[in-house]
C-alpha cells in the first residue's frame, strides 16, 4: 500500500487543522475502513474522519468540495458490493460515533436517530416501550448505511424494507449545505420524494446524518417454527402458497441442505440437514395460532414434515441467531475462501424454477455455494465460495453469478434485491435498468456536479 | 377566453399533421380539460391530444420539445390543486383512452396497466380473480394520475398509498425518449428509486404511460361499521387508540357532525348527525370478529355509542358510497359555492388538538366547512365553502386554510397528505420543505431543462 497519498495534500492539511485527532491517516485505520465482505480489491481512502455532528460533516464536505477530494460515507462497513472502497482515494467519513437516539415518539410510532445508530442499538432502546424497528439485514448495520443501500431483511415480507420505514432525513449535500426531507406525517404529497431518492443512493448524493424512522408495536404474540422438507422445491412451493394465500407471515426464510449443514457445524445445532424454512408469526394469540395452523397445512401438502411451532423466546433466539450467522457458517465450509454473494429477487411465481436451476448450475460448476434467502419476497442468495488466488475457480464463480443474474432478469427480476450496486453490480444495473440508468446519472450530475460523493459506485 | 392561442403555431400545425382528429383545438374541449374542482382560475391549454399509445405520446412530446410548447399530462382531471391547468398554454395530453389492462399476474399479486385505466375499471377486472388494487381516492381517478399525485385514500392505513403500491413505470421523458423503471420483483436495490421519483412528480418530469402495480388478495372476511360519538374528540381519540393498539384497521374515516348532516341530505341516509367513524375490518372470520370487538371496547371508552358491525355487502356499499360522495354532499350545503379543500396530515398524537382547533377556527371565522378525513393516517380535510365573487369570504377562507397549514406544520405535519402541490400549495411547500425545494428544482432542471413538463406546478 502507498504511504499517505499526497494527490491532495491541501485538502488533508485543512481537514487535519479543522478536526485534529478525529482525522486519521494511519495505515491501520485506512485499511480497516477498506476491509469489506466479499470478493473485492483492497482500496483504502486517504484519510478517515470520525464525525460527531451534522455541522462537522458539513464542514468536512465543504473542505473536500473546495479541494475536489472524494468523500465516502461509512456506517458499519457491512455492505457486500465494495460500497465503502475508495477507488479514487478520498476522505472516508465514518458516522459510527454519531449514534444518539434523538427522539422516540411512542404514540406516533416513530423515532429520530443519528445515522450511526445500529439496528440492534435502536431495538434495545425501544424494547421497554413495546416497540421495534423491523428492518433486519442480519449484520448489525447502521441505520444510515441501511437507508443508503435500501436494505431489507427477514421481516420485510410483513413490515417492508427501508423504503417503507424511513419517513425523513437530514442530509449534508455535496456542497456542504444541510437539508431536511420528509417529516413526521405518515404520508405526504409535498413535492418530489427526496427521502426516497436518498434511500438506496449508496452515499453518492450526500451524507445522511439523521433519520426519522417508522416503528411498529411488538406484537402480542410471536411464534417461531422450523419446517423441514424432503425437497427444496417443496419448501419453495410452500412459500409461494403462503404468499398467494395472503398469510401475513412475519418471517419466511429458506435454507438449502448445504446451508443447514453449515449452520449445524457453525452454530452447534442439530437441525435435519435438509431444505428448511425458518418462520415467524406475529399477531394476537388467536391470530398466531390460526396462521401457524394454516401454514402447517400448506407445508404438509408439499412434503413439509413435522411442523412444530413455539412461542418460547429461547427457541426463537436460537433460530434467528443461527440464521443471522448463516453467512459466516457458509464461509466456514471452506476456511480461507471468501464469498461472492449473489442477491437476485424474482417474482414469487418464478422462484422455484429460479432456485432449482441455480442449485443445479452451482453443482454442475463444481462450486461450493449454499443457497438461502428471504424467499417470501422472492429474494435469495447463493453464497459462492472462492479462493481469490485460484484464477480458474474465480472465473467459474463469476460466470455462475452472471448466469444467475441473467436467469433472474429473464423472468422480470432484479440483480439486487437488497445489497445494492456498489462496485460489483454496475454492469448488471445497466443490463437490468437500461436507459433509466442515464436518467439516474443525470440526477447524480445535477446534485453532485463535481462527482465528489462516493465516486465510482453505481455508475 | 382567447381564440386559438397562436403563440406557437408551428407546434400546433405539426401536431395536427401528425395526429389529425386526435388533436383538438375546439374551445369546448380545451375548456373541458381546464374545468377542475376547487378554487382556481380558468386556464385552458392551446390544444388537447387524445393519446392512444406510448409511441404517440413520445411523438407528441418530441414535437412539443422541438417547438418549446408546454405539455400537461391529463388523466381524469380529478385533482384539486389546479394540477391540470395551463398557465402557460400548451398541449394537454389526455391519457384516458390509453385504458388497456396489459397483464394481471394473479400468482405474483401484480398487474401492468396503461396510465388511463381507472381504479374502478381495474378493480372490476380483478374481482373475479379474488384480487383488488387498494388505493382509493374516492374519485374514479386514473392510475397514472394517482401515481402522479402520490394519491392515497381510505385504505391507506392498512395497504399503503401509491408510493407502496407502484412497482415500476414506463415514462416518456421530456426529450421524447422512453424509459422503464422498477420491475416485477417485490423489492430491489438496483440504483436510484426513479419509480419513487416519478410518483408524486405531478407530471413535471415526464408522461407516465404504463404502471406496474401491486395487488392484494380480497380478504376472506370484510366487515364494516359505523360508530357515532358524543364528541369529535371522542371519535379522534378512538382512532389514536386503535393506531397505538396496532389494530390492523382496513379503513378508518372520520366525518364531523356537519359532514354527517350533509351526507344525510345528499345520500338520503339517516345516520345520527354527530361525529362519526366509518370503519372497515379485513381478515379471517375469526380475525375480523376479534378486531371489531377490540375496536368496540376502545370506542366505548371514548363515548362511542351503539357500535354495530356487519359483514353484509349492501351495508358496506351504502356506507362507502356515502363516504365517496361526501365532497359533493358538502358542496350541496351551499349551492353555487365552490370548495377550497385543505389536506393536512399530522402525527397521530397531535390529531385531536389539530382537528378541534380547526373546527373552532372555522366556526369563529363564520365559514361553512365540514371536516372529514383518513384519520388513521393523521390526514384530514376541511371543505371550506366559498363564493368566489365574494372577496371578503374568499379572504376569510384563504386565511383559515393558511392557519390550518401553519397549525399542521407547527406539529411536524405536512401541508398536503395526498392531494399534492399543483398551483395551489407552492408557497406552503416552501414553508414546509425549505431548502429541500431547491434540490427538487435542481432535479427538475436536470430532467427537464426546457421546463416543458407541466410548467408552473410544484415550483
Ligand atoms: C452477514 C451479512 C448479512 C447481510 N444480510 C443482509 C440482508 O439480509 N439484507 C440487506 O439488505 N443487507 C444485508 N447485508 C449487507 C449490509 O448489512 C447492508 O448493506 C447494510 O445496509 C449496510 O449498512 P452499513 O451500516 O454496514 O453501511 P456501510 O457498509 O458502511 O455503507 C453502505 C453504503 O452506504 C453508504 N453510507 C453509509 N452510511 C451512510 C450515510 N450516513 N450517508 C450516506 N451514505 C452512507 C456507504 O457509502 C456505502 O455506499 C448483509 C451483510 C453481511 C455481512
Ligand atoms: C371528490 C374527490 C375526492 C378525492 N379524494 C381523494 C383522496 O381521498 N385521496 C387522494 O389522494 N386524492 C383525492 N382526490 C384528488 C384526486 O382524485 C387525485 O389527485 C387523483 O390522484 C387524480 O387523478 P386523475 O387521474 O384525476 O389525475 P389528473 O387530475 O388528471 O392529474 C393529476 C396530476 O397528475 C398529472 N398526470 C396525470 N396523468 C399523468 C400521467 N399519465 N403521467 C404523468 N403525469 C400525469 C397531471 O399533469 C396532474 O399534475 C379527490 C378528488 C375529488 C374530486
Amino acid at each position: 500500500m502507498n504511504a499517505l497519498k499526497t494527490s491532495n495534500p491541501g485538502a488533508l492539511e485543512e481537514l487535519a487543522e479543522r478536526f485534529g485527532a478525529q482525522l486519521s491517516t494511519a495505515e491501520a485505520v485506512r485499511r480497516n475502513h477498506a476491509t469489506v465482505e466479499g470478493f473485492h480489491p483492497d482500496l483504502p481512502p486517504d484519510a478517515v474522519l470520525m464525525a460527531r455532528s451534522t455541522d462537522e460533516v458539513s464542514d468536512a464536505v465543504r473542505i473536500c468540495a473546495r479541494h475536489g477530494l472524494p468523500i465516502i460515507p461509512y456506517g458499519a462497513g457491512s455492505s457486500v458490493e465494495g460500497h465503502v472502497l475508495a477507488p479514487q482515494g478520498g476522505l472516508t467519513i465514518d458516522l459510527s460515533e454519531m449514534n444518539a437516539i434523538l427522539a422516540i415518539n411512542a404514540p406516533d410510532l416513530d423515532a429520530r436517530v443519528q445515522a450511526g445508530v445500529t439496528r440492534k442499538q435502536l431495538n434495545t432502546a425501544l424494547r421497554d416501550q413495546g416497540l421495534f424497528f423491523p428492518v433486519d439485514p442480519g449484520a448489525d448495520a447502521t441505520i444510515g448505511g441501511m437507508v443508503s443501500t435500501r436494505a431489507s431483511g427477514t421481516t420485510t415480507v410483513r413490515y417492508g424494507g427501508m423504503r417503507a420505514n424511513v419517513m425523513g432525513l437530514t442530509v449534508v449535500l455535496p456542497s456542504g449545505e444541510v437539508i431536511t426531507t420528509g417529516g413526521r406525517a405518515r404520508k405526504s404529497s409535498a413535492g418530489y420524494d427526496l427521502t426516497g431518492l436518498f434511500t438506496g443512493a449508496e452515499g453518492t448524493l450526500g451524507v445522511i446524518t439523521e433519520i426519522q424512522v417508522r416503528l411498529h408495536g411488538i406484537p402480542e404474540e410471536v411464534a417461531s417454527a422450523v419446517c423441514t422438507f424432503e425437497t427444496l422445491e417443496g419448501a419453495v412451493n410452500t412459500v409461494i402458497d403462503a404468499v398467494q394465500y395472503g398469510l401475513p407471515m412475519a418471517r419466511m426464510e429458506v435454507l438449502d441442505a448445504l446451508q443447514m449443514k453449515a449452520v449445524n457445524a457453525y452454530s452447534h445445532t442439530d437441525y435435519p440437514e435438509q431444505p428448511t424454512l425458518f418462520l415467524e408469526f406475529h399477531g394476537t394469540p388467536a391470530g398466531v395460532k390460526e396462521q401457524a395452523e394454516i401454514f402447517g397445512e400448506l407445508a404438509s401438502g408439499h412434503g413439509g414434515g413435522d411442523f412444530q411451532w413455539s412461542t418460547a423466546q429461547e427457541d426463537r433466539d436460537r433460530l434467528w441467531d443461527a440464521r443471522h450467522k448463516a453467512y459466516f457458517a457458509a464461509l466456514a465450509l471452506a476456511p480461507g475462501k471468501v464469498a461472492l454473494t449473489t442477491d437476485v429477487c424474482v417474482p414469487v411465481s418464478r422462484l422455484a424454477e429460479c432456485i432449482l436451476e441455480t442449485r443445479a448450475d452451482i453443482d454442475a460448476s463444481g462450486l461450493t455455494g449454499p443457497i438461502l434467502g428471504h424467499v417470501g419476497d422472492g429474494n435469495f442468495h447463493a453464497i459462492l465460495l472462492v479462493d481469490p488466488s485460484d484464477a480458474d475457480e474465480s472465473a467459474r464463480v463469476k460466470a455462475a453469478a452472471d448466469r444467475l443474474i441473467e436467469r433472474a432478469l429473464s423472468v422480470g427480476g432484479t440483480c439486487t434485491g437488497e445489497h445494492g450496486v456498489g462496485l460489483g453490480k454496475k454492469k448488471h444495473l445497466l443490463a437490468e435498468q437500461g436507459a433509466a440508468v442515464a436518467v439516474m446519472a443525470a440526477v447524480k450530475r445535477a446534485m453532485d456536479p463535481q462527482n465528489l460523493m462516493n465516486p465510482g459506485k453505481i455508475f
